[in-house]
């Protein structure tokens, strides 16, 4: 198991598509960048086969400090969940299996 | 709130990039490929600003049908989360204050 990181995923991606780096550099940073712009307005992203990026507002709450015991506001949070595809969990499971 | 598909992700960055339509469609959809193969390998995605994508196993277990409480297997599964980087929380608690 290691860390993929952007950078070798675009040189990946850049071979396997014979693209120019430039352009594919280009087009995955528009890609996550729109991803997280819709994802700020409150919008769900799905994407056949691969899964499903959604928001999910949690309301804002008092929690107290485990050591002083004093009262501590946590505001509203927007939290982002993303749920595999069909397709993704079959690729998943059968690698686990295999 | 609304929904947003690959296809209408696809069309805004081929205006935002000014690349062919064609291009910007096989280099996303080969990044959502290379996604799902990482992750199916158990390999972690780190992308910065925007988050993480990572698996973790779930042992396998042994649940109850709870109408005929008869034993089910239920297998090992391969779970995937997602993280949000700095960049993306940033964003979305700011749209939710303002």
């Amino acid at each position: 198991m290691s860390t993929v990181t952007k950078k070798e995923l675009i040189e990946h991606i850049t071979e396997k598509t014979q693209t120019k780096q430039v352009v594919v550099k280009t087009v995955v940073q528009a890609f996550l960048d729109s991803i997280a712009e819709e994802l700020a307005k409150g919008n769900r992203l799905e994407f056949r086969d691969f899964g499903v990026f959604e928001t999910r507002i949690s309301a804002p709450k008092t929690a107290r400090n485990p050591k002083t015991l004093e009262k501590v506001d946590v505001p509203a949070k927007r939290r982002v969940k993303f749920r595999p595809g069909r397709l993704m969990r079959e690729g998943l499971d059968s690698q686990l299996l295999g």
